[in-house]
C-alpha cells in the first residue's frame, strides 16, 4: 500500500468545511482514482473549537496554521484562509518548506501571483488553483491542459455568481440594483460588504488568472480595467432586452496584435447566445481557440462542495504522482513553461475594441438624430441599431438608444465629447459595452 | 534543449490533415507549453500521394503504417485510420513496441477497449482518447481529472453532431427525417452511409467510454441499449414542443443501486434547459457529480481542427513528461486505477427509469381517457401532463399525448400492453423517453 498524500488544511469556513466533508464522504472513490488515500493530517483555524468539532479526534488541530505546517511537515497544504495578509505568509512558508499548495484564493494569486508562482517554481513545488476560478468547473485544467493545441484568441466569462444573480433578478423582476442586492444578501448570495463582488474586483482577480493561462503571461491584476454593476439602471436592462441583448458582468481577455485586453464590465451579450442564458448564481466561461473554435464550460461557481470539488481535484493530481519515485507534476502552473512566460502589454481601456450601447436624452426636434450620427460617423463609428422612445405628452424631450459596431474606445469617447457639445443633447450619455462573441 | 516528442501519424483523412495543420501552424506555442517540440517524424496513409503532398519532404511517408512503426520507433503513434480491423492491429503493434497511442477511434475503443486498455496498462504505455468523445471539448480530461472528487451520478450528452443537426432541421423547418437527412448529407454533416450516426451507434460508442471513466468500469458496449432517430416523426417533435420539450438524441449513463444505465435514444428534454438549446452540429455533455452538482461542456463535436485540438492535447500531455527521467503519465487511462475497475452490471432497458411520452389514437367517446389513465395507474405510473387533439370533422378518432412521471420501463411496457387491449385504443402507441435532468 503506497503512502497516503498528507494534507494539512488551513481555514475552515464554507469551503474548508466542504473539503473535509467531501474528502470524508468520498474517501474510497478518491483513493480508487488516486492510487493512494488523500489524508487530512491536520486542521487549522483561528477558531480552534470549530477545528476540534470538525476533526472529531481524527487529526490534530491548530489555531496557528504556521505551527501546523512546521509540526506536521505535510506533502500539501490547502490554503482557504483568504485575503492577502496571513494567507500570503502561510503560502510562502509552505513553499519554503518544499510543500505544494492548493488554494481557492484568487485575490492572493491575482495580486501576489507573480512572486508566488515564481517562488514555487524555484522550490520545485506547485500551486494548484482550480478552485480559484469558477468554483467546481474545471476551467483551469481545460485552459492549462485541454486546449494546449490552440492559440487562444479570447476568453469571456460570467465568473461572479453574486453579480449574475443580481442581474438576473433585476431583469426577471424589474428590480432596482439596490433591491436586487438586498435580495441577494438575504439569500446568502452576497456578503454583508459586497464591494469586491459588485464592483467587479472578484471577477477581475479571476480573469487575470485566466489571461495568464491563456496567453502565457505573469499575472497582471494592476493593469486590469474594472467596472462593476452598482451604477447599472434597470432602464438599460430593459432597453438591452428590447434590442435582443442581456446585460451580464463579463470578464474578458483578448489577445490583440499590440497587447492583451483585460477587463471586467457590464456587457451587452446577444440574448440567443448560451452565455446570455446563464442565470442566477451560475458561472460559465467561453473560450475561443484557433483550432477548436468556441468551447463553453458551465456550472456552479461558488459554494461549499462545488469549490471543494476543485480543491480535491488538485489534490488528486498530486496524489496520483508516484510518491516513492519522487515524481513531480509535469504540468506548468500557468500552462506555459516558466521560461516562456512573456510580460505582454495589457492595453488601456481606451485602446480596447468593443461595440457600444449609448443612451441619451435629446430635444425632440428635426435634425437631432442627424447631428448625433454625424458625431459618430466623424469618428469612423457606424451604427448597428437604434431605438427612440417617443416624447411623453407635454415634454419636448426624447430618449434615444444606439448600438454601434465595434470600434476603439478612444474614438467612441471623442465622438461622445463632440456629441455632448450639441445643443440638442441634454445629458452626458450613458454608455455600455457590447460583445457579440461570434 | 530536450529531445522532441517523436510522433508518427497514421491516417490522413480530415482529422489527420487537421493534426498536421495545427501542429505546423502552432508549433511554437505548443513547444512553449510542452517544454519540447512535438515533432511529426512520419506520416502513413494507403494513399501515398496524399502523404507525400502533406509531408512536403519534411518527414518520411509510408503506405504501410506498420512499416512506419517498425522503422521509426516513434514515442507515440496517432491512430486516425478508423474501423476495427487494421486500426486494431496497428494499435496492438504500437503497444507491443512500448509506444503510446493517441486515437480518435471511439468504435475501436468501445468494442475492443477492454483488451486494448489492458494491454497498454501491462506494457506501461498509455492510450489517449480525448478526441474520441465530443471532438475538441476536453470532456475526457474533465471526467478523468477535473471531477475526481465526485461520485458521478450520471452523464448525459448530445454527442453526435449529425443527428443533432438533423433534429434541429426537423424542428426549425418542419422537415421529415428523410428531408433533413438529405440536407445534412448535402452539407457534409452526414456521410453517404449514415447508419452509424442516425442509428445511435456512434453516440453509443462515446457514452460507453464516458461510463467507463465516470464509474470505473471496463468498456461494455455490447450491453448498451441503442435507438436512433430514423423512425422519429416530425409530429412528435411538434407535440414535444407544445409540451415544453425538445427531442434530442441523448447518450445517457446513470449509476443506480443495482447497476448502471447505459443507453442512447431520442429523448424529450425540457426546452428551458441548456442541453435542449444545443443546436445544429454542436455537442454538449452534462455531468452530475455529488459535490460539484451539474457541470456542462459545450463545443464542436467533430471536424478537422476541433478534433485535432483534442489529439494534440493528448500529445502535449505526453510531451510535458520528463523524457530524460523516463517519467510516465500518472493519470490512469479510465480515471480509476486499473486494480479498482469493477465490472458493474449494465441494466437492461426494461430496468431503466425515465419519464415517458405516449402518443396514441383513440375513439372519441366518453370514458376513453379514464380507461387509459387507469391502465397506467394500475402499473403505478402517474401522469405529468397531457394534450388531446380534437377529432377532425367527420372523424370519430382523437389523438392523445401523455407525459408520465419517472417509472421503470418494464412497468410502462406492461401498462401499454394492457392499453392496447382496450377497444377504444386504435393503434400501438408511440413511446419516447423523457429526461428532466434536474
Amino acid at each position: 500500500m503506497p503512502q497516503s498524500l498528507r494534507v494539512a488544511l488551513a481555514g475552515l469556513g464554507t469551503v474548508g468545511t466542504g473539503v473535509h466533508t467531501v474528502l470524508t464522504r468520498n474517501a474510497e472513490i478518491i483513493q480508487q482514482r488516486s492510487g493512494r488515500s488523500v489524508e487530512l493530517v491536520g486542521l487549522a483555524d483561528l477558531d480552534l473549537q470549530k477545528a476540534t468539532a470538525l476533526s472529531q479526534g481524527q487529526c490534530p488541530v491548530f489555531s496557528d496554521a504556521l505551527v501546523m505546517l512546521r509540526e506536521l511537515k505535510p506533502d500539501v497544504v490547502v490554503e482557504l484562509i483568504g485575503g492577502y495578509g496571513f494567507a500570503r505568509e502561510f503560502v510562502l512558508a509552505a513553499i519554503g518548506q518544499g510543500c505544494s499548495v492548493v488554494t481557492a484564493n484568487k485575490a492572493l494569486l491575482a495580486v501576489h501571483g507573480r512572486d508566488l508562482f515564481d517562488q514555487a517554481q524555484k522550490a520545485g513545488v506547485t500551486i494548484g488553483f482550480e478552485a480559484a476560478v469558477a468554483g467546481g468547473i474545471p476551467i483551469i485544467k481545460a485552459l492549462r491542459e485541454g486546449l494546449t493545441a490552440n492559440r487562444i484568441e479570447w476568453v469571456a466569462g460570467i465568473i461572479n455568481g453574486t453579480t449574475n444573480f443580481i442581474l438576473s433578478e433585476m431583469r426577471d423582476k424589474a428590480l432596482s440594483f439596490e433591491e436586487a442586492l438586498s435580495q441577494a444578501q438575504a439569500l446568502g448570495y452576497a456578503e454583508a460588504d459586497p464591494t469586491f463582488d459588485i464592483e467587479g474586483v472578484d471577477a477581475a482577480h479571476k480573469i487575470t488568472l485566466i489571461a495568464s493561462l491563456a496567453f502565457g503571461m505573469p499575472v497582471n491584476f494592476q493593469a486590469a480595467h474594472i467596472e462593476g454593476i452598482s451604477k447599472l439602471s434597470s432602464q438599460d436592462i430593459a432597453y438591452a432586452e428590447q434590442l435582443g441583448y442581456r446585460i451580464k458582468l463579463v470578464g474578458l481577455t483578448r489577445r490583440r496584435e499590440n497587447g492583451v485586453e483585460l477587463r471586467v464590465h457590464p456587457t451587452l451579450v446577444p440574448s440567443r447566445q448560451l452565455l446570455a442564458n446563464v442565470e442566477g448564481a451560475m458561472n460559465a466561461v467561453l473560450v475561443k481557440g484557433d483550432a477548436v473554435g468556441q468551447t463553453l464550460y458551465y456550472g456552479k461557481g461558488a459554494g461549499s462542495e462545488p469549490t471543494a470539488s476543485a480543491v480535491i481535484a488538485d489534490l488528486v493530481d498530486l496524489a496520483r504522482l508516484n510518491a516513492s519515485s519522487g515524481q513531480t507534476t509535469s504540468v506548468p502552473m500557468l500552462s506555459f513553461q516558466p521560461e516562456h512566460l512573456q510580460d505582454l502589454t495589457v492595453l488601456p481601456i481606451a485602446d480596447c475594441e468593443t461595440g457600444f450601447y449609448i443612451r441619451l436624452r435629446v430635444l425632440d426636434q428635426p435634425g437631432v438624430l442627424a447631428d448625433i450620427t454625424r458625431a459618430l460617423a466623424d469618428g469612423g463609428i457606424s451604427i448597428d441599431a437604434f431605438v427612440q422612445r417617443p416624447p411623453q405628452h407635454g415634454v419636448q424631450e426624447a430618449e434615444v438608444v444606439l448600438l454601434t459596431h465595434r470600434c476603439i474606445e478612444r474614438n467612441l469617447r471623442l465622438a461622445i465629447s463632440r456629441m455632448v457639445q450639441l445643443p440638442s443633447v441634454l445629458n452626458e450619455p450613458i454608455t455600455l459595452r457590447v460583445e457579440d462573441l461570434a
